[in-house]
């Protein structure tokens, strides 16, 4: 511990105890899906979740905007506005059947920060932002991040051109429906200087088990996990009756790819006990609907591919044995390993400096001041690989996230707002 | 080659083809779903079959009916009615995309056998009858022979009350609305006196590869295989972030089920070695269409499981190392593999009787009279185990079967009606 940082004493959290009760429950109301909660990337429930932010933001006396990615704006004004500004925030979208605070916790953080200071009369020298961003999730289209990739202009025609993974309509489509200037997007125009954005702050719950195996309320995360991925890799293979082909005269598309994701799981056993930072998943699997039967050798299975880590290295080693792996089983059982368009987001380092104010900020509250890398992706990795220093808090959060199970207690969320609004505090002035 | 035997000279078979044209062009025409034909097991395209089939016995001069199970039967009265009649057919249902040939052939073939003993004025001793059997595929209920098994009074109260598919109705219901004596055969009763059918001789097209790679027109069926099968196994692990989960918290239901698949493999790999008749089909294989995604791990995943053996012991060696890998693998990867009902197909063997006459039958056509196991199950297999002899003539077929690319040469078929004509022809006065 840093003996020369002043401890801050307990404040009133009475009021952002009464915000975030009351926004993650309209949030939950409105936008559920009869099983969790639904707010498709650049669709209407994540339209109506904005909606639900905004009004609020403005009962409380703070300035909103769209932005021209159609991402929520709420700004407190600065004393010298021509200075960078100070953004905080997170997503508003969610996978189907998924959970109330994957995203909507930061956001809601930041409303809370930012109306306290505004209640308070404080008026910072810069300006404040908090982004309800669009499109962080990839269940809708398989790119994920869509919403700070199209503020940096990183969008590509491919990505643009993606279709729904339930519907057939287009990414463009479904921004342009939502207000998205698709045409600045699609020249790949940033919709944002980041040399305009001083820091970019996130408040996230974690996805995974760490903090309550750990029993800590949160962390600071010190990078994240980037990941390559095929939405759909198509093992194509050759149909039959089930009964009449002998084993050495089948293409069976069942048998290659449960043998393809055997030898991944294998690469991946062996990667760990070699100290590299790696996971692995096939979430999407299915044989035909249209021609599967009991009796049918399947003659094709559709599947999607991810490989994440910390290692832009690691994740193209693990790329290569994965295409390795396609081409021998591929020539042993007679299938072709058909592969869409590769997706790559890249992983990410937190800025030094963020990090040590807020594992300072944690202290000085009495927090403990734990470091932890994420292994889910986050809208922070794309700011901070566009030079933007970024930083983000994990708040504890059992039955991890995209799962109507989510649980995060008011009590750890409340104590990752009081770290994040102490370390916006020292930099709002500087 | 015996010499006893009396070549028999090459007969007129014009009618023969001209019906067998209009037959197979008139079912594919009016049974066709886009991609290949598609006769629903007690649905309106395996109703459709029958009349087709029907009207063009009626043309004939056949006397036709429909029986208490809803098959369509076609009589050629005998001299002596109270005989054992003779029996010989096939089934008209189809796989959804399925071909053209797989059981129609035979009933075109009996069609053609009876019409042309009307035509001829050949009053047999014994009555002959062709079946146009109903539900002998399992593609839509799970359970196969279904139209022999109520014939027999073998369906059981689980099989009626098991759902299609794809929508949800019971076997039951969709039987009854063709005409099925849904109470009798509730109640177990058999529709059919098996001490009444003197024999089955079904004309079926080989549903695997061997007859086209050895370059035969025809064989002789000598046994049948069973099978035992689970409509839907599932195996439940737990759904989480695709990120943040490490690998040792992880209880993935697709790296499970992949490894499940794969050691099946082996072992099947393993059988064979040792001379075991086995073939094993995972042909229906999902995770959860309502909320899987790329980014989440797969918390489900149903799957189909198939063995087929000509051997009981096989079969159920094979469904004990099942159960094993399930009971290793849930335990080593926290999933579950919950299995719903087992539907047992016993294997069985051909009449040897039978099989020396078609035999003999074909060698005195002037053609091979090769043996062959059959590696699908068959309404034969129902029959021969209800203690009917009975026995199958396998037809050259490419591109197997359970697909719209079947290929069955006319040339080839008219050799095994021819068989099966010389065999019936002899029978048909002892």
């Amino acid at each position: 511990m840093t003996q020369t940082l002043a401890p801050i004493p307990p404040a009133d959290n009475r009021q952002d105890l009464a915000l975030a009760e009351r926004l993650f429950d309209a949030l939950r109301d409105r936008t559920g899906d009869g099983t969790g909660i639904w707010r498709p990337s650049y669709g209407p429930g994540e339209s109506l979740a904005l909606d639900i932010v905004e009004a609020k933001a403005r009962d409380l006396g703070l300035a909103t905007e769209r932005d021209a990615g159609a991402n929520l704006v709420v700004t407190l004004d600065g004393r010298e506005p021509d200075l960078p500004f100070l953004a905080c925030g997170s997503h508003l979208d969610s996978v189907p059947q998924g959970g109330n605070f994957d995203g909507a916790a930061g956001v809601v953080a930041g409303l809370a920060i930012l109306a306290g200071f505004k209640r308070d009369g404080i008026v910072p020298r810069r300006t404040m932002k908090l982004y309800a961003l669009r499109g962080e999730e990839s269940a809708r289209f398989g790119t994920a991040y869509m919403g700070s990739y199209a503020l940096l202009g990183l969008l590509k025609p491919a990505d643009l051109a993606a279709r729904e993974a339930r519907g057939g309509r287009t990414m463009a489509d479904c921004m342009r429906e939502v207000g998205v200037d698709v045409d600045r997007v699609a020249r790949g125009e940033p919709l944002l200087d980041p040399a305009r954005m001083a820091a970019w702050i996130e408040l996230h719950i974690e996805q995974g088990p760490v903090l309550v195996a750990r029993d800590l309320p949160v962390s600071i995360v010190t990078g994240i996990r980037g990941n390559l991925r095929h939405r759909v890799v198509e093992c194509v293979g050759e149909a039959g009756h089930s009964g009449a082909v002998p084993r050495w005269l089948r293409r069976d598309a069942v048998f290659a790819t449960a043998e393809l994701i055997t030898h991944l799981d294998r690469h991946w056993r062996t990667l760990l006990e070699r100290g590299r930072d790696v996971v692995v998943t096939s979430g999407i699997l299915s044989t035909n609907p249209d021609e599967h039967a009991i009796a049918r050798i399947p003659g094709s299975v559709r599947f999607s591919f991810e490989v994440r880590s910390q290692s832009r290295e690691t994740l193209e080693a693990f790329y290569d044995l994965f295409l390795s792996e396609c081409t021998l089983i591929g020539e042993e059982r007679g299938v072709e390993f058909k592969l869409d368009r590769r997706i790559d987001s890249a992983p990410a380092t937190m800025d030094a400096g963020w990090v040590r104010r807020l594992k300072d900020a944690a202290r000085r509250l009495g927090l403990p001041d734990e470091e932890m890398p994420s292994g889910a992706g986050h809208d922070a990795a794309v700011f901070a690989n566009a030079g933007i220093p970024s930083a983000m808090i994990f708040v504890r959060n059992d039955h991890g996230s995209h799962n109507p199970g989510e649980q995060m207690a008011m009590g750890d969320f409340l104590a990752g707002v009081a770290v994040m609004r102490a370390a916006l505090e020292e930099a709002k002035d500087e």
